[in-house]
């Protein structure tokens, strides 16, 4: 498939003339977002790195009693550096490079929390449903390379990092996970969250390798606001998105790999919808760019063999408990979205909205709970 | 306020070069949606009663053992066209004379299945907080006039009829409720549907009026497919939303009136998200105009006593279980939209993404059924 445009964001910015463009921008993402003054220090490494790099701020009413909580978070989009058969510690590493050269830059515009795409330490490669060398990419949470590696990195910068990994439960039989490490600003540790909801749609083949998270809903109090991960295809479950917020998430982070064909005219709406219905930061991250595999796969469409998933189209975002939205990262190119927000903001939109208030939730686990029943009865009203 | 541009999606069209703007419609919209050829006497009647007509329609894959399920629907969002201080009962008789001339055209469209806005006999005047005489609206939903007038219109067209009103409930103490009449092609009362969330937002002072509706999450199976109503706040609670589509909904109709300073960005993402995650087609429709009040009411926003709610912005809509959506009627003027769709595509959409078997509500209903509980306590891991 063809890349296409670069941006949507920037496309809009360039035809639809000034006198329109606030209304469009007010009426597609609820206005215009506040441009950060990034260092010349970081552009400039940004440019000589070759990745995108924007940054955005959310602004809240001043309060009485609480101070303003202000938070800078970077997400990371990146494609793969290496070709797909290089030896798997030789594309891990050339990885951690990669990812350490966008955090020094994220550590130089000032964030406090980071998070990478999901699986980031390799190719998005379930999709070729063989097992070596890709089940070779999975690490221990606790004290695997990545985490090792990540841990070095929230010391020296004094970060919060989310590394979403391929986990490689030995406490367990040596099961494979989906999920995210969560480091905290000290280098420990915090905790882990793991996939809940696993696709089975087109090549996304990875209840192959792993099965739904045993994890729950964990929130991860950090110095610096209280955030949860939801993996990839959770972005699509609104319960999911629910329960991290009941746990008291201000920022859901949606570390994600998908393919324009599949998912793009979803990705703006569901992330953005969780934001406004969960009073609560979402920070959706896709990978770019296309993987080649050497041995052909079909798809189960008719179509014929082929080496590669599809194009993943970036366009990474923040959005808004107030319901606007950051524009996307670059739908091609390795990009740093750095985005500051006052977290106060998520209880003055909720005191405004009121939707835990109004959400009837004893009602709904009473329906749930009947609707699960196999022979539940649907509420069907017939002439 | 001011009313602003006159449709988001004209302003693309006019400006967005047309090397760009199928992709642009591809990432905002899911593509363009086929336009419908509609009858040349359709579209002159629209003009000579001074509404916007517009026609769409979304195809489905065909299927061996099941025929194409076609169905076509109208969305219905006008001004009120009395001012407010009218008689009430001359005020409710220029209503159904203005619906008359609508759903006449709708007939002339082959419409099945048609729905009106949110209390669509009446100004909607909850934000006054005053009781007369805009209690005197309601009226009983089994034999009121306005469903009369409704099954009339049902009969005379074989379509099944979607009537949101101010209820008046005798049997239970004269209580109040918003309600939405459904009215099957053979003129019968099939039931109704009451608005399950109510807002406390800004002038949205409707809780003063009436309470949380008590009947469940109801779908009507009538001759054209299944289908639900939620109406207007009850789009921003996913449950809601789910539940209905639990009970089978095919098509929720989400009948509404909101502002443009509250709501306006909000409004393409959260119909589309439901159609999104409940694999059904969801149609939200909001009045248009401004309605002023003889009497100046506040808004608790510091601001000065005024006679008006706000601007509501029409832009009524249909997103289908595929993420796709058509463009919006306009935000200001009156306006029919007529929607073919194939309510196979509901089923052939499920069994692609598989959100309600990959959705884990035993889980949930668990997991909502602790969250409910006064002392609740949240899973929040701590250094």
């Amino acid at each position: 498939m063809a890349e296409g445009l670069e941006s949507l964001e920037a496309c809009l910015e360039r035809h639809i003339p000034p006198e329109d463009l606030a209304e469009v921008k007010r009426i597609l993402y609820g206005g215009e977002t506040r441009k950060l003054n990034l260092p010349a220090a970081a552009l400039s490494a940004a440019q000589e790195r070759a990745f995108e790099l924007q940054g955005y701020g959310f602004e809240a009413a001043p309060e009485q009693l609480r101070r303003p909580r202000i938070v800078r978070v970077g997400l990371v989009q990146n494609k793969i550096p290496l070709s797909t058969d290089a030896a798997v510690s030789v594309q891990v590493a050339a990885l951690h490079r990669r990812i350490e050269e966008i955090v020094e830059v994220a550590a130089i515009c000032g964030v406090n929390i980071v998070c990478f795409q999901e699986a980031w330490t390799m190719p998005f490669a379930f999709c070729t449903r063989e097992r070596l060398p890709w089940t070779e990419f999975a690490e221990s949470a606790e004290d695997g390379p990545t985490t090792k590696f990540c841990q070095e990195l929230a010391k020296k910068y004094n970060m919060v990092v989310v590394s979403p990994i391929l986990e490689r439960d030995e406490i367990h039989g040596g099961t494979l996970w989906n999920t995210a490490v969560v480091i905290s600003n000290s280098g420990a540790v915090l905790g882990k969250s793991r996939k809940n909801h696993i696709p089975r749609i087109g090549d996304f083949n990875e209840s192959t390798y792993y099965m739904e998270g045993n994890t729950g809903h964990p929130v991860f109090q950090t110095q610096f606001g209280t955030i949860a991960v939801n993996i990839c295809y959770g972005r699509h479950h609104p319960l999911n998105w629910l329960m991290f917020s009941m746990n008291g998430a201000e920022i859901i982070f949606n570390p994600s790999a998908t393919i324009g064909t599949l998912s793009e005219s979803l990705w703006p709406i569901e992330a953005r919808n969780a934001a406004i219905a969960n009073h609560c930061f979402t920070c959706p991250i896709n990978r770019v760019g296309t993987e080649y595999y050497k041995n052909a796969f079909t798809s189960g469409d008719g179509g014929k063999a082929h080496h590669d998933l599809g194009h993943f189209y970036g366009s990474s975002y923040v959005a808004a408990p107030d319901g606007s939205r950051t524009p996307g990262l670059s739908r091609t190119q390795d990009g740093l979205l750095v985005v500051e927000m006052d977290l106060n903001l998520c209880r003055q939109v909720s005191d405004k909205w009121n939707f835990k208030m109004t959400g009837r939730y004893e009602m709904y686990a009473d329906k749930l709970s009947e609707a699960v029943q196999p022979y539940f009865v649907p509420n069907i009203i017939r002439e």
